[in-house]
């Protein structure tokens, strides 16, 4: 297998905004070009394969080929271009896949594409597409939502291990992503909130509140990757494992039991011959605060039950020793479902680089990105995680 | 690169079937895996990687998820499972994805399968739903539909080369593709046609008549491949060549052009070391009769100009010396667009095998699918071309 680089990342403002798919796509990845132009050399003509994460929901109409329709906006067609589709991970999958291709010998340059419109329809446009990750007949069209999982998974959890300080411990991971994102100028949100402005919004599904819970937003986030045969971009940052599993729903398991994540987590610190503690900063799937919790103790942040502790000690803080999501994560940086896997990556990048300005990690070498994706049974349906090394 | 081979196929029937995604995504696969048990003694437990094709139409509200779903039902999880939407030809390119997994030797054996729910629901919902598949802001909602792409491209075909017995031609296309599947019993329609038939049907956007264009149908089709390090199959199919490219829109292009799709079929030639002379059958996209005329100039059938005389002369017929869709193809085996890509590599797996029954072309050892998706500016969004032949 070849060493894989990232070669140059893009990203757009995330938000609520004017623009459908083919514009914020073509956007990142002219952004990424533009990058990857400066750091390895790379143009338009050198990509051989691109795939590209978008989830279809009904925001925008534009369905079948997205890729191809942002690409060549971007002034990119002819090569082979991939639509994937795992849910809310959908551009995760896509990076690992021109990873993959790469690191086998296949193509020598890639471009991935995570995008997607979700604003601009209504609530129950919005909320009706994002049920359709998980079991439609069996689950959605009975009551499930998204919410609804990860609250029963917040009460299989404080039965557990008790709910002495679960509550006040979501509301902080909320606090610390939403001031972790005023210092990144592409999120969502730019608004400092307090425990009491979570612990006092609307309970969606109990436990779980408004303020728990990530918004829907319109973005994209692009990225080249290259092989080690085409060069070694300046100030590489490299791909050391890019690891996705589907969920075994039929197990006998818990909506708590955050077992899969932690299967897959143990794959990729294998692959890269690194662990927890190696890691300098984690990007994790926080579609709720309770999807950030369940992610210290799957990735190793945290034992068994101290998920509360990691984050009211401080430790995921971004000034902390094991800094989570200080991009702000999904809750603030914003969660345009097939963006929010590349902008993972970008984010990484950036702060592996030492370019992530006022929300920069210190010294950080090696970053994680976890990227979940649907449900069934209440376990997740796709789980990836990559993990990125500065060389 | 290692050899890849085809361990089982499986398809459902094809029609307006009273069964969602979950049960014919779960029929095709078991029937697949059962071949493949038989074949090359592959068990569940041997699957390192999937990957589904689904377009997503209004037929089924389940997205995102599709793949997990349905092997779910079929008893597989816990693997990577990846759902690609490339428009018409999503599960040609998930072919394409698990060959290049075992080629490059990044896994030993791998389940593919195509799915679609299209009946069910209005007209309207189900032209909607195929129109997402063009550049939906610039081009379906203007007015442009497959149907008129086609008409464009037939009537730019005639402005080169005539139109003496164009029309005569696409006419006999259909009713040779309505022949072929009266003996293939998974096929969407069983009935004959006339010449008349088709002169004599509506227009749908002159010259094209509905008895030209295929139909929507529900239905799945799936394959397990092997690496040769897993082993031989008995009766073996081998993959030789799985060439992928999306178009070249913003070329100075004519509608009636097959470019992209000669040379996508250059480069599967070159591949294989094998050209037209060599195919013993060839399942290609007839979205519409036009669309099968064409590839008979674009695969090397016929020179250009004389696609009608390929037909008209029998040379296309099951017992001609080319023959082109002897399952009937999506005219009457029938198109569930996402199905369409496998369950041609099932056809061309049967008849290597020399197990096509009533409808089998004698000795075929080499067999060529082309499978098309979408389209930008008139031009095919991606074309997908697999060279198969029996060791």
């Amino acid at each position: 297998m070849r060493d894989v680089y990232i070669a140059g990342v893009g990203q757009t403002q995330f938000g609520e905004l004017d623009r459908d798919v083919r514009q914020l796509g073509a956007d990142a990845v002219q952004a990424a070009l533009d990058d990857a132009a400066d750091r390895a050399s790379v143009s338009r003509d050198d990509l051989d394969v691109a795939f590209v994460g978008n989830v279809g929901g009904p925001a925008d109409r534009q369905r079948g080929i997205v890729g191809q329709v942002c690409l060549r906006e971007a002034g990119i067609s002819g090569i082979s271009i991939t639509n994937v589709e795992n849910a809310c991970s959908s551009s995760a999958c896509a990076v690992r896949l021109a990873y993959r291709e790469l690191a086998a010998g296949l193509a020598d340059v890639a471009i991935v594409l995570g995008v997607e419109k979700m604003t601009g329809v209504s609530t129950e446009e919005a909320t009706g597409g994002l049920a359709a990750a998980a079991d439609v007949a069996r689950e959605s069209d009975r009551g499930l939502t998204f919410p609804s999982v990860y609250a029963m998974r917040a009460n299989a959890y404080a039965d557990r291990h008790g709910d002495d300080d679960l509550r006040e411990a979501l509301a902080q991971i909320s606090v610390k992503n939403h001031r972790n994102a005023l210092d990144n100028p592409r999120a969502h949100f730019h608004r400092e909130i307090t425990k009491d402005d979570v612990l006092e919004s609307p309970v969606i599904a109990d436990p779980m509140r408004l303020y728990d819970m990530c918004p829907n937003s319109d973005g994209a986030a692009a990225a080249v990757l290259v092989a080690d045969d085409f060069g070694t971009p300046n100030n590489a940052v490299a791909i050391e494992a890019a690891v996705h599993r589907t969920g075994t729903y039929d197990q006998a398991t818990t909506f708590g039991d955050p077992g899969k994540v932690g299967d897959v987590a143990d794959v990729a610190y294998d692959r890269s011959g690194l662990g927890p503690d190696d890691v300098d900063l984690f990007e994790v799937h926080d579609g709720s605060t309770m999807g950030e919790l369940l992610n210290y103790e799957a990735l190793g942040i945290a034992a068994p039950g101290d998920g509360p502790e990691a984050i009211l000690s401080g430790r995921t803080e971004r000034d902390g020793p094991a800094p989570v999501n200080p991009s702000g994560g999904l809750k603030a940086r914003g969660h345009p479902v097939g963006a929010t896997g590349v902008a993972q990556i970008a984010e990484l990048t950036w702060q592996l680089r030492g370019e992530a300005n006022d929300r920069q990690v210190p010294n950080a070498t090696v970053g994680l990105a976890e990227n979940a994706g649907g449900a069934l049974n209440g376990v997740g349906a796709n789980t990836t995680i990559h993990i990125l090394r500065a060389r």
